[in-house]
C-alpha cells in the first residue's frame, strides 16, 4: 500500500544500476491531483546534502508534483557538481512527466562524499516513469532501502480519506531528523499550511524521538503530499492524529531494523518539570554507550542510567531519582531499590522508566543497544 | 615514582579484599609536610558519588593530609549509608595517622550502586598505613586499577622540585572529568590557591579533552597535594606548565589503555572562531559512533566527520570545511579532496585535522575507536 494507499498517487521502484549489486535503487512518487499541496521537514544537520538543499527550495513553493528518490549514494558533501546533479535529476523528472522542475522534490541516501552515476540515474528515471502505477507503492518502498533489512510502510484509513507512507533508515539514526527518507501521501483535501502544521507536530513527537546511534544524517527528509483526490477535508486535529499515527508506526519500524541491534529500548522519562527536560534526559540515556552495551548484555545496570541523567541540565535532585527496568524499580531515591535479579531482559523490547520526581511532564525516546554487529557493519566497509 | 617522586609524601597499595579476585584495591597517600596545601577538581556529573561529595567538602578547607583510594566499588548511588561509609573511611584514616578526618580526601572507583564491604576496607586501612613508604607510589598506582590493563604514573622534575602523579581510568571516559582517579603530588612550596589555579588550567586542557566513550563518570577526582618539602617556591607559570605536563602525560596514558580500543584518535580542530568552538567540534567528532567504527575499520570515512561537525553550533560554512586524516586532505571545501586511498591507517595513532576556516583558534581532543571488544567488555558483565 505505502504511498499509493491514498487516492491520487502513482509510484514505481526500479533498479537503475546506481547500486553495484543490482538491487532496486530508484523510486518515483507522483501526485496526480487534483491538488498538489505539500509540506516537508529536513535534517537539522548544518552539513546538508544537495537534494536537501534543493528540496527545501521546492517546498518553499508549497507544491510538489513528484518526488524522485535514490539509494546507493547520498549526494552529500559533493560540492557544486553534486547540486547540479540534483538539479538535472529534477529537470529530467519534469521533462518526462510534463511538470515543472520547481515542483519536483529530490531525496538521496547512501555513502557521503561520492558523486552519483548520472549516466545510470537519468535513464532510470525514464524507466521508472514508464512503470508508474497506483499499485507501485510497495516497489517504491523497496527501492529506497540501503542497509535496511526490510522495507517500511504504514497506512491509516479514516472515513473516506487515507494517510500512507514509506520510510528507509537503519543507521546514522538520530533525531533532527533520523537518517532516513520518508514520503507520506494523503488524499485528504488540505492546503500546504495545514499539512505543514500536522507534519511538524508529528515529526517532533515521532522521528525526532528515535535515536538509534546518536549520529545525525546529512540527508534526512520527510515529505507529506496531498492530492485532494478524496474530496474530503478532515478537521486539523483528526488529520494531525492520522499523520502522527503513520509517523509513529514508521519510526518504530526504523528502530526495529536498526543496524546490528538486538534490543529496542523504550525510554520513558516521567516526573519531569518540562517536556524539554524529559526529552533531554531521554536522549542522554539513549546515547550512553555503556548503558547500550549493558542492555545488549541483558544487564539491568541502572547506575549507567543515573550517570547519564547526571550529565543533563534537567530539573531533578540526585537523591530523588527512580529508575525501573522492565517494570522493576531497581533504583529508588537515587540508591539501590528492588532486586535487580528480578528484571527479565530476554525479550527484544526493553523498557526503561526514569522518574525525575520534579513535575508531571513526560516523553518517550526509542533507542537501540550497542552490539558487536553494529561495530562490524560500520567498520567492515564504507556506508 | 608516581606520587612519591616528590619529597614529603609516603604511599602504600595493598589488597584489602574489596575485589573478589584478590587484586590490590586500596591505596593510601600521605603528605608528611611541612605544608599540606591541596586543590581538587571533581566530576561535573550531577549524580556524584559519596566520596566526591565528601572530598569536595574537605577541599573547601584547602588542606589535605592524606588521600585514601579504593577500587572494586564506586560507592555511587548508595544513599545515606554510602556517605556514612565514606565518612567512616576518612575517620579511620585520621585515627590511624593521628590526623583530622576533615583533612582526609576519599576516592572510590568500580561498580555503581553497590555498598562497599566496610568489614574489609577498614582493616585494610590499618594494613596500608603500616606499609607507608617513600617508595610506595608504584604500589599505590597499582591498587587503584579497575579495568586498566596497566597502571599509570608520570613525573616531571624541575630545578629542585618535582611534580608526580598516578591515574586510573579505562572506561566511562569522558570529560568533566574522565572517569578516573588522579592524585598529583609536589614538593614545591605553594599555597592552595596557587595549586588550584594550576590544576584547573591543566585539567581544562588535558583530562577535559579526553573522550574515550562519551560517558561521564560519577566519581572523577583529580587531587594535587603540595608538601613544601623542597623549600622552593617556583613561579606560577613554571609550576602550571609542570602540572600540565604531568596531566597531559597521564591523560594520554588513559586514552592509550581505553577499554577495547584499537586506535587512539587525535582530533585537532583548527581555524576555529573561538577555542570553545574548537572544543565543541572536536568533542562532536570524538563522540560519533559511526566515525569511531570507521576508524576501527581503517576507513578514512570523512563524510562522517562532516556529519558530526554539522551538528554543532560552531561558526563555519559547510562549503569551506577541510578535513585531513593522517595528513591527507581527503575533504576540501566541504567536498571530495585528495585520494582517500593515500591515507595510511595501519598504526594505532590516527590523526584527524578539521579546519573550520572560520578563525585562528584550535584545540586537540583525544578519543578512541569503537570496537567489538569494547562492546564485549561492557556487556558481558557489570562494571
Amino acid at each position: 500500500m505505502s504511498v499509493t494507499a491514498a487516492k491520487g498517487f502513482t509510484a514505481a521502484g526500479i533498479a537503475a544500476g546506481i547500486k553495484e549489486n543490482g538491487n532496486p535503487d530508484l523510486a518515483l512518487v507522483v501526485n496526480t491531483g487534483p491538488r498538489r499541496a505539500a509540506a516537508g521537514v529536513f535534517t537539522s544537520n548544518r552539513v546538508k546534502a544537495a537534494p536537501v538543499l534543493w528540496s527545501e527550495q521546492v517546498l518553499r513553493g508549497g507544491e510538489v508534483s513528484a518526488v524522485v528518490l535514490n539509494s546507493g549514494g547520498a549526494n552529500a558533501c559533493t560540492g557544486p557538481k553534486g547540486f547540479q546533479d540534483t538539479h538535472a535529476t529534477a529537470e529530467k523528472v519534469a521533462d518526462v512527466l510534463g511538470h515543472s522542475a520547481g515542483e519536483v522534490a529530490v531525496a538521496s541516501t547512501g555513502l557521503i562524499g561520492v558523486l552519483l552515476p548520472m549516466d545510470k540515474l537519468l535513464p532510470g528515471i525514464e524507466q521508472a516513469a514508464a512503470q508508474l502505477s497506483e499499485h507501485g507503492g510497495e516497489k517504491a518502498a523497496i527501492a529506497i532501502k540501503t542497509t535496511d533489512t526490510v522495507h517500511k510502510t504504514a497506512v491509516v484509513q479514516k472515513d473516506g480519506w487515507t494517510v500512507g507512507g514509506m520510510a528507509k533508515g537503519a543507521g546514522m539514526l538520530a533525531p533532527g531528523l533520523a537518517t532516513m527518507l520518508v514520503v507520506l501521501t494523503t488524499d485528504a483535501d488540505l492546503e500546504s499550511a495545514a499539512l505543514d502544521t500536522a507534519l511538524r507536530d508529528a515529526t517532533r513527537q515521532t522521528f525526532d524521538r528515535v535515536d538509534s546511534d546518536g549520529c545525525m544524517s546529512t540527508n534526512d527528509t520527510v515529505l507529506l503530499l496531498a492530492s485532494g483526490a478524496s474530496g474530503i477535508t478532515p478537521g486539523q486535529a483528526e488529520f494531525a492524529e492520522a499523520v502522527r499515527a503513520v509517523c509513529d508506526d514508521l519510526a518504530r519500524q526504523l528502530i526495529g531494523d536498526a543496524e546490528g541491534a538486538s534490543k529496542d529500548i523504550r525510554i520513558e522519562v516521567v516526573g519531569a518539570a518540562t517536556e524539554d527536560d524529559a526529552v533531554e534526559v531521554g536522549r542522554s540515556i539513549a546515547r550512553n554507550n555503556l548503558l547500550k552495551c549493558a542492555i545488549h548484555g541483558e544487564d539491568p545496570n541502572w547506575g549507567r542510567v543515573l550517570s547519564a541523567i547526571g550529565t543533563t541540565r534537567a530539573a531533578f535532585e540526585p537523591d530523588q531519582l527512580n529508575v525501573a527496568i522492565n517494570g522493576i524499580w531497581v533504583c529508588k531515591n537515587g540508591s539501590v531499590g528492588e532486586d535487580r535479579d528480578l528484571v527479565d531482559m530476554r525479550y527484544r523490547e526493553v523498557r526503561i522508566t526514569a522518574d525525575l520526581a520534579a513535575g508531571s511532564e513526560s516523553a518517550v525516546i526509542w533507542a537501540n543497544d550497542l552490539t558487536a554487529d553494529y561495530v562490524h557493519e560500520n567498520s567492515a566497509y564504507s556506508s
